[in-house]
């Protein structure tokens, strides 16, 4: 993607649920990091969404907007070089497809929605960057988006255990103080909301334990101003401090007569939704201090990044870490991926594969045997399911979507609903990656490791011929049978086999 | 369920594609099996399921009137001590409750449908049995039902490796011999066809290995009397005489015409498909020579029970396993599970819940965190997903229906309908283990393994009041949220919880 250029330049962007970030990156020869530029706008998307998940006209203009401002800057960039995440308010906005083309055409490239696993996962490693390389001891690292709050324990820059939990400073703030009263029982109720939310969880991050914690995010970095600023505390949040500023926000009794110094106009709105989850936090999990780090999630995109340019993909290792708590035969799996690979290569040209889908198919060949773990019958229907859902570190939504797709078509029956899960547009691909991975899986099927021959592959539009080295009407029966049996499985989504 | 009486009598009954069979059994103090009672109906219950998965009302009528048979000879049995299973029909069957519901009350006794697997593990069970006990290698076992065949390779009692596939008999039969005509031509399609059904499995059979192979079912004993009767050989089946009878067969050229000694008038019908089965499962597996047991599904069937009753059951080893491939914490599992079974005696009498329900509410407690391994969001979806569909050695089908429901239901919104996989007429107790099981949980929501005490239960008809040892109002403001939320919960689902 870089072509081999030293330096070459990188975009983040993070669609947050208040706010939109965009940082541009100069990655050297080094690999070192220099920050050109940094972006914010309070767009308040998460304030656009109603409780049955539809995205306001409003809220969406104000994020195609700012969205346009951004792809401004970057223009120019190659898609590889821009990685634009989508959170919380994506996640939960029904039929988000439809708003995500109108922000992809305004940016001027893709932007993926990620799982609040994904999001603690990447704003750790932003967080942990920003942190003392030398530091030795676990890091308990947190971020109080709009929608969303994550919860991270990590080591270095590895996460070792993480949350996120739907709750944030806007749906906080809208839920107990949405008409600006700041009484004590608002307070209260936002408390224990927010508590019983950290219930489940608390005694796993109190057993694990750490030596420090820092906060990322607006919110945190307002607590610490106002701290500072009132005089309260010269550096770091505590709990007493926070207590201090809560009862500060109850005498003035209204946001519309809050003055607290350090605290800016355009926080003002949402900082007591923010702060009742702050304060949640330190009671449930015993904080005593935290200190306040500027990594955020867009730096945790780009260092993701840069190690995937560094073959060091993050997505490699959740596949085979599926592998194994699945226990897919690996060899196998392989072999499959393998030749999948070897028929995606020799028809990508004529089909017009973009090659990003390449490592699709391979992952998909990797995961296909997954439902196995649950079933024998139907498996690829588990499998499929599986990776719907799954928890899967350093992939997206689509991503996902796409490997459940494809190992679900693996065998058996195809019908086109079954794309449904994908863009319309990508339905062609899709069935193109679907016959790859069919074939790879067929021709595996009898001898588990060596694939029969195939001297040629012509392809055209919805057709694809094979010819065997050896003659298979004559040597191979068992073969033919179900090359016969897969034309028939491809005739039904209007696929040609000829071999 | 014996009261402790010794002798007790056992009867196990195995509604079978192609015959129905029952036997009954004496049990002795030193748990020695005496057959008292064998019978056998050729139902042909497969040949009246169409492709659509409906039932034929002559089929079922056959099938009523021998259970009617059947449940003359054990109506005074008490129902623990029956054991009846439904096999590859019934799990294809559409709707099959509404013919169960009539098939129960014919036998007098429950009927559970088990899955292919479960169905194998069962036949090793009782082949294994039958065979000389100090054999030490490894067994290979099979069966060839009317509609499914069950490959197992064991060592002593145990299985190894199992797979069920959708071939037998009675559909071979129908699908390459259905007028009768015994020509080369459809005995090649017929092999080929169970070659190909063969082909993902046998690397992996031919991998594990095995010192002897024997064969049980009808099918299988009427191939070795043909090859003997015929002065072929005096024992045991090989590749070679089964070529041999398929000529003379080829040579008879239909099915009217064939006369071979040793083939009864009744099993005639189907002796082509399934010797094709056969044929092929010797080709694809390299079978020198096959024994032949007379321990099946049945007998299995009363092994398994035994070991129920000696407290060695199978379904709590199945449970164990899950737990660890799916990462449970299972000492935390272990502390719901208590209180789970806490609460259920002390409601079960004015509930008047089945005793039986006592375990399948543990074994719901046991694995209510198993969606965890997929995804922390909705897991509780992700687990009813894997208990509806999981290979779950041991239980039957409406046992996993009744564990994927209640782990489906134990946190966030009820709504009926997603009991719809159980039986209306459990949909009440249902709700009540529901109940049960989300209260063990939320009592363990904040500690994880001591439950706050509770001093006094008192339940009546969709109503349940507890009072907590401690002034939860006072002392326990999280809990009483908690409480309280789930107080709307149960409110959706007509249920009143007071505390």
């Amino acid at each position: 993607m870089t072509n081999g250029q030293m330096p070459y330049k990188l975009a983040t962007i993070d669609l947050g649920s208040n706010s939109f970030h965009m940082i541009v990156v100069q990655i050297d020869a080094f690999g070192q990091v220099t920050i050109l530029d940094r972006l914010r706008e309070p767009v308040r998307l998460g304030g656009g969404l109603d409780a049955k998940g539809n995205l306001s006209l409003e809220a969406q203009q104000r994020a195609v907007d700012c969205l346009r401002r951004f792809g401004e800057r970057i223009r120019d960039f190659p898609s590889d070089n821009v990685a634009a995440v989508g959170t919380n308010t994506l996640r939960l906005t029904k039929n988000s497809r439809e708003f995500l083309h109108r922000a992809e055409a305004a940016l001027g490239h893709p932007i993926a929605v990620i799982s609040g696993r994904e999001e603690a996962r990447l704003i750790y490693l932003g967080v942990a960057h920003s942190l003392a390389k030398d530091q030795q001891g676990k890091r308990f690292v947190m971020d109080i988006g709009g929608g969303s709050t994550e919860l991270i324990i990590g080591q270095g820059f590895e996460p070792l255990h993480l949350e996120s939990l739907r709750m944030g400073c806007v749906s906080s703030t809208l839920a107990f103080f949405p008409d600006g009263k700041l009484v004590k029982a608002c307070w209260d109720k936002a408390i224990t909301a927010a508590l019983l939310e950290l219930r489940p969880i608390k005694a796993a991050y109190r057993a694990i334990g750490w030596e420090s914690a820092t906060g990322a995010s607006g919110t945190i970095r307002a607590v610490k101003k106002v701290i500072q600023q009132t005089g309260l505390a010269p550096y770091g949040i505590t709990l007493e401090h926070m207590y201090r500023v809560r009862d500060m926000m109850i005498e003035a009794g209204h946001i519309d007569r809050l003055k607290l110094p350090g605290l800016s106009d355009e926080r003002k709105p949402v900082f007591a939704g923010g702060l009742a989850v702050l304060i949640a936090v330190f009671e449930a999990l015993k904080i005593d201090r935290m200190l306040v780090s500027d990594g955020a999630l867009r730096e945790g995109l780009v260092y993701d990044r840069l190690e995937r340019y560094q073959h060091d993909d993050i997505r490699d290792k959740a596949v085979r870490a599926w592998q194994q708590r699945f226990q897919v035969d690996q060899s196998y799996a392989a072999a499959v991926h393998l030749t999948a690979l070897k028929l995606f290569n020799r028809c990508r040209d004529d089909w017009k594969l973009p090659s990003h889908l390449a490592e699709l198919l391979g992952w998909a060949a990797d995961l296909h045997e997954l439902g196995l773990a649950v079933s024998h019958s139907s498996y690829h229907k588990h499998g499929g399911y599986l990776l719907e859902y799954a928890d899967l570190p350093g992939f997206s939504t689509e991503e996902q979507r796409w490997l459940s797709v494809l190992v679900r078509t693996h065998r058996q029956k195809i019908s086109s609903k079954l794309f449904g899960l994908l863009d319309v547009e990508d339905y062609q691909n899709a069935l193109y990656l679907c016959v790859l991975l069919r074939l790879a899986v067929l021709l595996h099927r009898s001898h588990k490791e060596i694939a029969p021959r195939i001297e040629r592959i012509r392809v055209a539009k919805n057709r694809i011929e094979l010819r065997f080295a050896d003659d298979i009407r004559m040597k191979k029966p068992l073969l033919l049978a179900d090359l016969e049996r897969e034309q028939v499985f491809l005739k039904a989504v209007k696929m040609e086999l000829i071999f």
